[in-house]
C-alpha cells in the first residue's frame, strides 16, 4: 500500500477502506508516513469528507493507537458525558455527583482548559490537595466503592489523535466534521465507557458557532458511538452566553456547589437535568424519561448529590471544608463592578471574547504549559434579554492585577451588545439526537 | 503574514494576493515554510484552483527564485519553443535549424528524457563530442554568430519549481492546471525568450490525455506568457501515436536529419511547419502566415536548414560526419521484425506504453540518474489507420539484449489494438491558441 495512492483516491472523492485508514493512522503514528503526505490527505478529506464507515474506521484506528482503558472491573453500565467546550461550563461538577448519587458508575476522564474554554481538571484543583493523577487501579476502585472518579487524561490516550491534531492545527484542516468527530470520539472510546452522552455546544462561545454545523457534528459523533456499539446520545445546547453566571475556575466551583445545594442558576440546573436524564436512561435504571428527571431532582432536594460530591472530593484528596464553606476559597483581591456602557436590553454576548477576557486576567491558558490563576474571573449580573441602565452593574470582575483588570474589562464590555428593543433569550436546548 | 492564513484563505476559495504568493514561494524555497504546510496549500489549490493573476504571480515568483537569463545581448526577437513531452517527438531537432536558417535567433534550453518521454539533450548526445553544458557567454555568442544554440538547463533555473515539483510528486498534487502551467512557464520565463511557442500534446502518449484538458492547460500557459509581456502562442497537437516513425534517441536523430533533407515523415514535417510558422510570425519576420510557411518550406528545399543543423552540431563540438552519413551512427546489434498479432486496422496505440517499451530496451530513464542506451528503439512501419495482416511487420525493434527485447516487444504489441473496421487517423493539429 502506498500513501500516494490513498491521497489520490480521497482527492478523487472515493471511499477509503478500513485497511487503508488503518495503514494511514498506523504509519503516521509510527512516523513512516511523513507530515507532508498526511497534511495533503487531511486537506483532501476537508474537501471530500468521509462517510460514516470511514469516520468510524478512523476513530477506531486512533483509539487503538494507544491505551484502551478496560473498565470491565467496574460493575454496572458506565455512562460518560462529554462537552465540546464552552465558557462557564461547570456541568460535570454538578452532573457527575447527581448521577453517581443514583448509583450509576461515573468513571470520567477530563481535560484542562485551553484558549477561551475552561476544563474540569483545572476547576477541581481549586480544592487544596485534590489529585486527578490516579493509577488505573485506584480509579477503578474509587468508582466501585463510591461510584465516582474523575481523572486527567493519561498521556497515552489516542496518541494518533494528539499527533494528528497538532498537524491539523498548523495546516488549516481543523474544521472538518469527520476529523473533529473522530478526534473527540477516539478519546471517548479509548476511555472505555459503555454509553456516552454528548453535550454539543453551539453559539458565540462554541467551537461550532452555527447551529446546523453543531447538529451535523453531533450526528457524526452519535453515528460513530453507535457504530462501535457504544450507545450514544447528543444534546445540542446553547452557548450564545456563558452557562450560569460564573466564569473563572474557583468562581465556577462555588457556583457548582451552590447548584448542588439547590441554589444554582436556572440554565445550569436545567442542562444538568437534561443531560442527566439521558445518562439515567442509558444506564437502564429506568426507561421512563419523566421518572429519570424526578430521580435527579430528588438528588438535589435530598442533598444526596451534594453528599456524593463531598465524598468524591475527599476520596481524591481534596479538602472538603470548601464544600461546606465555599466562602473559604481564595478569591482574587481586587473586585470591581463592570458597568453598562449604555442603556438597553442585552442582545448579544460575544461569548468567546468573554473567555478571552477571563484569560487576560490570568484565568486561562494560551498554550498547554501556561500557568493559570484559579481565583480570577467574572460573575454576571445581567445576561441575554436583561435590561441594563447605563452605569448599572452587569458583572463583577475578580482580578489580581489592576492593569490586567483594565484591559480585560474593556474586552469584556466590547463583547456585550445592547439594543433598545426587548430581546428574547435563546432556548437552552436546541435538539436531541440518538 | 502567516502561512496558516494563506492556506485557510485558499481553502475557503478566496483569491491570494501577489504579496501572499511571493511570501509562500520565497518561504518555501528558503525552508521557512515547512513541507507539511505547503502540501496542504497545494491540495487546497487543487480543489479551488487559481485565477489568471494568481497563476501569473506564482509563475513569476518561481522564475525569480533562481537565475533569470539575460538574453538582451542577442540581437533580434528570441523565440523559444516548448513541448509538453511525448513519444518520438524530435521536433526541436528539425525546427530549430529551420527557423535559425531564416535568421531568427534560437536560444534554447532543453531537458533530458524521464519516464516514457524523451528529451532533446539526450538525442543531441548521439553526436560524438556534442556539448550542451555551455557557459552563458558561449551560449549567447553562438546565437549571435550562427543564430542557434541548445543548452541543458542550468542547475539554478527556477529552483522553487524544482522543490515544489518534488513535493507535488509525492502528495498527489501534480494534476492542477495552474501548478502545471506555472511549472512550465516559470522555466520558460527564466530562460529569457521574448516570445514563446508551446506545443501542448494530447492523447495516449501525453501527460494531458484528454483534449479538453490539454486546451485548458494551453490557455493557462498562454495567459501567463502574455500576462508577463512575452507574446505566447500554443498549438495543441496529437499524441495518440508517436510523432514520425522512429522512437529511441539515435533513431530519432537519424529521422530528424532525413526530415531536414526533405525525406521525413509527413506528420513530423507538418508539425514543424505549423510550429515554425508561429515562430516566424512572432519573430516579426513577416506578418503573413502563408509567407511564413513558404519561407520555412524553402529552408528544406534549398538545404539551408540542413546546413544550419550541421553548423550547429559543429559549433557545439559534435562530429558532423554523422549529419552527412547518418548510417555511421552506432545502432543496436539486434534488429528484429515486430509482427502483427492479428489482421486488422490499427485503431489504438497506447503511446505511453510504447515509451515504456523503449525504456525497457534501455532507451529511457526510470530515475533522473539512470544511464541511457541511445542506440535502441523502434521504427514503426504501420501507424494508426494502417491495415496489417497477421504476421506482417508493423515495426522494427533495435535492441542490445535478447531478454530485454522479448519483454519489450510483448509490451509494445500489447499497446497496439487492431479492428476489422477501417479507422480514420486523428488530426495532427487540434487547435491554436493565442
Amino acid at each position: 500500500m502506498r500513501m500516494y495512492d490513498v491521497i489520490e483516491k480521497k482527492k478523487l472523492g472515493e471511499i477509503l477502506t478500513d485497511l487503508e485508514i488503518n495503514y494511514v493512522v498506523e504509519g503516521f503514528t509510527k512516523g513512516t508516513i511523513p507530515d507532508y503526505q498526511m497534511s495533503a490527505l487531511l486537506m483532501a478529506i476537508y474537501f471530500r469528507g468521509m462517510n460514516t464507515e470511514e469516520t468510524l474506521a478512523l476513530t477506531l484506528a486512533m483509539a487503538k493507537s494507544g491505551d484502551m482503558l478496560d473498565l470491565s472491573k467496574i460493575e454496572g453500565i458506565k455512562v460518560d458525558k462529554h462537552s465540546t467546550g464552552g465558557v462557564g461550563d461547570k456541568t460535570s461538577l454538578v452532573l457527575a455527583p447527581m448521577v453517581a448519587a443514583l448509583g450509576i458508575p461515573v468513571a470520567k476522564m477530563s481535560g484542562r482548559g485551553l484558549g477561551h474554554t475552561g476544563g474540569t481538571i483545572d476547576k477541581l484543583e481549586a480544592f487544596t490537595g485534590f489529585n486527578t493523577d490516579m493509577s488505573e487501579e485506584q480509579f477503578i476502585n474509587n468508582v466501585n466503592t463510591i461510584k465516582i472518579a474523575i481523572a486527567g487524561q493519561t498521556a497515552n490516550l489516542a496518541p494518533a489523535d494528539k499527533k494528528l491534531y497538532a498537524l491539523r492545527d498548523v495546516t488549516a484542516t481543523v474544521d472538518s466534521f469527520s476529523l473533529i468527530a473522530g478526534s473527540i470520539m477516539s478519546k471517548k472510546i479509548a476511555s472505555g465507557a459503555d454509553a456516552i452522552v454528548l453535550d454539543v455546544k453551539t453559539g458565540s462561545g462554541a467551537f461550532m458557532r452555527d447551529e446546523a454545523d453543531a447538529i451535523k457534528l453531533a450526528k457524526a459523533m452519535v453515528d460513530i458511538g453507535n457504530g462501535y456499539g457504544r450507545e450514544t446520545v447528543a444534546i445540542v445546547s446553547d452557548m450564545n452566553q456563558p452557562l450560569g453566571l460564573a466564569v473563572g475556575n474557583t468562581l465556577e466551583v462555588i457556583e457548582a456547589i451552590e447548584t448542588l445545594k439547590g441554589n444554582g442558576p436556572e440554565d445550569l440546573m436545567e442542562l444538568c437535568l437534561q443531560l442527566g436524564t439521558q445518562m439515567v436512561l442509558l444506564s437502564k435504571l429506568t426507561e421512563d424519561e419523566e421518572e429519570a428527571r424526578s430521580m435527579l431532582e430528588e438528588t438535589i432536594v435530598s442533598g444526596s448529590a451534594l453528599a456524593k460530591f463531598k465524598e468524591f472530593v475527599e476520596a481524591q484528596g481534596g479538602d472538603t471544608v470548601y464544600v461546606d464553606q465555599p466562602q473559604l476559597f481564595e478569591k482574587a483581591p481586587i473586585i470591581q463592578k463592570v458597568k453598562a456602557r449604555a442603556s438597553g436590553y442585552i442582545a448579544h454576548i460575544e461569548t468567546e471574547e468573554i473567555g478571552y477576557a477571563t484569560m487576560m486576567l490570568g484565568g486561562g491558558r494560551e498554550t498547554k504549559d501556561s500557568p493559570i490563576d484559579l481565583s480570577v474571573g467574572y460573575i454576571f449580573k445581567k445576561k441575554l434579554g436583561d435590561f441594563a441602565e447605563k452605569g448599572e452593574t452587569i458583572a463583577l470582575v475578580y482580578a489580581n492585577d489592576e492593569a490586567k483588570l483594565v484591559a480585560s474589562e474593556a474586552r469584556f464590555l466590547d463583547a456585550i451588545t445592547q439594543q433598545k428593543e426587548a430581546y428574547k433569550k435563546p432556548n437552552l436546548i436546541k435538539c436531541l439526537l440518538k
